[in-house]
């Protein structure tokens, strides 16, 4: 193949420079123009996090602090992004993250998203809250690569009824999110009395859902209200621990990853529950306020782990540098959230598609221009190793 | 009890989003809220600091530094938020700082933030320099817990005399600012000739003393500028040693606290003197310029001082998260002040309230998404530990 | 003596609060201040540095970089401020530094801030290159303390005679500025064309002395051109050394200050030569361009001049907190040089008071609320030590 | 020859203050300056970075925190700014950079920087896409000093006899940039297509070469979209080598400097080939985006290098302290590229001019104010070595 990294340069180049509209390129840009197109509303849900936003901060101040140091004069020429992730080849280590309620930035709601990854092969992650059920997604996918995302439930019939839906459904892999078993305290949609879950938003899976249903005394059609307020009961659970992984274990064939795990302690209790994998996240900074950035605890957590799963992580990635230095620091591969969305709520599928190219080629060209022909090459070693550095100095 | 901070973010999300002017949720909010509703001169005198405000700046660095390191996968469904202090059971690490003068910001000046504190149940202090007496305060709260703060003043027989009355009338901890013996170089205030003592407002509890009245020539009624001019001149004493406080120490069943310590050699010295408590204060920034932030030295004031009595911490203290990092520093509560003064400015009662109970939901979500399901949980361990921030690096 | 700190204070708030333009406070709003009423030309004169100013920057920033460590019941009743310096008691730490020109700020030009020193005690030092002369500064301040600045010039016989004028006019100290051996690089001058000695201004102490006047083929009266020329070619100069300092040494009785040593090898260098004393100055950043902070050199320079002789600084000094931080790390006195400049600018003599009386109250605040009640109180004990500051980390 | 700084400085100061329009004196004023006469193609493609323009920031904040130490009461009247640099004499240690399509910025594209450098006898860059050949650049230049810059191409012929034109042309040195082995991803001129080279600019030297030429299948005169897309086939190599590096070796005469290594083991390699010099160099932040300052990896590079080759720096010198601080870490000398591309859109070959005489005098000044009076006097010595600056400490 040739490399795309040029190949979409070139593409992007050869436009007519006075063409009507092109689309953003860069992250801000496009988070510009969502915030033009996007109620308050739906935008501050998108682009808020906990408390002060102290967390969303200290995840981007993780990234500014390191420095890669590339090598020259190394064949470059053909660059290999692959990897394999839980027995499947995936054609870069990206990945669109899981976020629910879809609906409230655009038409298109998942779907789009789904459809824009499935062209490039990336895995979409499909959220347990999304605004189109399992089997739409699926559909809209075909045979093209997706995973499923769990909240912790407080009930496990209708957890494993939607499981077993998603596997069923052709999803390879289930994402836990256990940094969620209660809603973080988020000052934006706080302010404005804000939340989609509320009015109904989000809840496809359990409309969808006969376990769901056959526990509601009327229909949802017939008693909405009782519905939600079912969904606002179950969707997450406090007591959700260890246990609950283990049973969740028992309950299907799709390799398990633990999303929100920041402790090498969690981490490696996570090895002990035959994990498949762990996503090092914040939530995007959307749970606790003045958390640790997860680039900062990315080391350690992936020295916990060693070899035996893979670590990927999220939350604050914007740009193909940030890929580099995210797998540098030991990550498999990185899920992105806010660039896409912001894509999607500007521009639909193309957006998507346009975010997820653009930093295939970004990434692409960092790795060239860096001197590695393959992810392989991306290690510490790829990091400026000033002694501050390696003090963890902010 | 239900624990309350999801049900404050349901009783939030379930306002009708158009609803009139809805309370604000974040401290900026808050502030903003105040500066319109305020002149310059009280807004200035509540909001600023001591010289260029460098330690108001300090003490919010300080908390920005740190990061909090959350572990999962722990039943946190039930939160015990509670503590003992000096022997009374406390719903939560939260107390409501001492801050005299309030008729300058509301007519409901002291009155509203003791009732919202005894609605909460978290204790209220009230300034010795306040614009309600202790008795008529005393009377709003009932049985609520209520502290009472003394400056060191000169006049030894009025001191005791405010003492006995706070203890007479229900005052279950005397709170003594030892940072304060004369008043620090405000330029806002300076800059506007603006200082509300001079003017009489803050002497409910002398005005109302008897001994203190029995020092004048002619009662304040009939001579006003006599007992301003007699106020000026004793309320706070530079002179103030611990030979002072080992006086006052005789004077008093209440526990007392010194507020205002901030090396731990002082910590200390003041163990040596019986003290039941220690709050680590700047003032708010309001006195030393320049100054340390409370954050930085609380780790070695706690070393100092042991298990033996509680070690309270204020300055700079803004949300759930801040809460959690002093608790995990060493503090067993922490005082708030300005929160809690703009909301009685833009609020009333209701603002009081609001802002409490938003605290009170912030913190407790906070410790659940932490993986805590109590304060015990909270130690050094749930802040990051890079090797630079065991250098204390900023 | 009553200590004037809270004396000032009462001062200040005891003025009716609507009272028609009072003085600024701090240093901040007299620069605003400044920068309103001066052309573009006199006001970036003062308030410039070199280059891209860097320099002034890091002299700010070192100040904010260092925490006081106040301690608590002390009786601080009384204060002591006063030093000596020289053989010469002085009232408080501070000395209003040498700046030339003064006459294209203010018409009072150095008439009004040797007055104001003189009022309060503190030394005023005359710039070689002022607009009034030594002689007319002398009978301004009667008796006052007063120093004299010499540039190192390139005409002995000149050189001698400004400093025998200044000693028969009862200067008490030779201040000689070492890092002005020609002129920095100063952009918003030179975007401007603007430098003030090429239209004569600050050559008064040239064209009243004797030796120069000799030196002209026609009286500067009738060729105002070549006196300036002939000013212009010797009033710096790029070859003085440490023989010239030695042969200076020879000329005078008066202690002889080296101002501008920044390094501590060319501090011991200068105890060899018989110096007096040393001022650790930057020229407020002025002259080297992107070089160090005073306040950061300061410690090494002090530790290589021992108690041989006093170490004093200046660049940056702002507030009370900085003289408080530099005299903690070892400066006996500080000089402040831009903060009178924009009180002369804006207010004229009074307001060069205004600033000497502010300045001096809130540093006798800063003491008595660090615990200390005399300037010997103040050592590195009272600037906080965390491991980081100990590196000297940014 | 008497120096030049401050003979500068009066050349500026003895303009007449009002005189129309005068030159910026600095670089923020001379971006501006452009930034306000260029179309926003031009503008960005010269301003912009790769990605979010990271290592632009890195660059110029790792100048911002090392800090010049100045030693004072040396003789410094005489000042030598000389080096020698593969065997030839250069009046400073400062090059004009290799850049390309200057057509886009103004007509004198090329020539103008070209005669601005020969008049002050400093180097003068081309590169390989110029809009200006290597022989009428040579023409202009007559006997001054001039390198020529090359990109590691596809196309060894085409290579040899670009080469090998630049050595007939009096060329003295080659640069080879071997960063540049595909486009970085340059945001700004992706968002609005604009990439030079695909409209035929700074194809000069390839529309000149008879090699070229005769690679075509119609002269690029009939077919200009086959020439161009010839061009960009083979205008960077991303195979290119250290085999090709070898092989290049053996085509010249030339000193061939490597531009663009960051590691001290490339930096190692370069010597085991027979490089004659090294560029330090993130191209201005163009090419990886995240990457290290290369002031920071400096130090790493020249003590892997030690003294058997210079190694000269580039990215992010804008004054006079940034080359004093570049010298100190161990730079022979540096290049600099925006700086002078601005003054060009601005005015020209005056311009240019203006900003080599004021840099130089700069330097100037810089150097004799820190106490040296020639660049062997600038070495680590000279920065500010605290304990935290060893550490390397952001």
């Amino acid at each position: 193949m040739e490399p795309f990294g040029p190949r979409r340069q070139v593409e992007i180049y050869s436009r007519s420079p006075g063409s009507p509209e092109p689309l953003p390129i860069g992250f801000q840009e496009w988070e510009a123009r969502a915030r033009a197109i996007l109620a308050d509303g739906p935008f501050d849900y998108v682009a808020g996090g906990a408390g002060r936003e102290d967390t969303m901060r200290a995840n981007r101040e993780a990234f500014e602090r390191r420095r890669i140091h590339p090598r020259m004069l190394r064949d470059v020429a053909e660059r290999d992004l692959t990897i394999e992730l839980f027995g499947v080849h995936v054609p870069a280590p990206i990945i669109l993250a899981p976020v629910g309620v879809q609906s409230i930035i655009h038409p298109q709601a998942e779907r789009a998203p789904a459809r824009a990854a499935a062209s490039s092969g990336i895995p979409f992650t499909l959220s347990t809250v999304s605004s189109v059920t399992i089997e739409q997604i699926a559909a809209e996918m075909g045979t093209a690569l997706r995973w499923f995302q769990l909240y912790p439930g407080r009930d496990r019939a209708v957890m494993n009824s939607l499981v077993s839906r998603a596997e069923a459904a052709g999803y390879r892999c289930l994402i836990l999110t256990v940094d969620t078993t209660m809603l973080g305290w988020r000052e934006r949609d706080l302010r404005k009395s804000y939340l989609p879950f509320m009015h109904g938003e989000g809840m496809a899976n359990y409309l969808s859902d006969p376990v769901f249903r056959s526990q509601l005394s009327s229909p949802p059609e017939v008693d909405p209200r009782s519905a939600v307020l079912h969904f606002l009961d179950i969707y997450v659970n406090p007591s959700f621990t260890w246990d609950d992984v283990d049973f969740l274990r028992t309950q299907t064939r799709m390799p398990i990853v633990l999303k929100g795990i920041l402790h090498p302690d969690d981490a490696r209790e996570a090895l002990t529950h035959g994990i498949d994998g762990i996503v090092v996240s914040n939530h995007g900074g959307r749970q606790v306020d003045g958390g640790v950035a997860t680039l900062d605890v990315l080391p350690a957590v992936c020295a916990a782990v060693g070899d035996r799963v893979p670590v990927l992580m999220d939350s604050g990635i914007r740009s193909g540098a940030d890929v580099v230095k995210a797998l540098a620091l030991g990550a498999r591969a990185v899920l992105i959230g806010r660039p896409y969305l912001y894509a999607l709520a500007a521009a639909g599928e193309d957006g998507v598609r346009a975010v997820i190219r653009n930093l295939l080629a970004e990434l692409d060209l960092q790795l060239a221009l860096s001197g590695c022909s393959s992810l392989a090459g991306i290690g510490p070693d790829l990091l400026w190793q000033s002694q501050a550095h390696s003090l963890d100095v902010r």
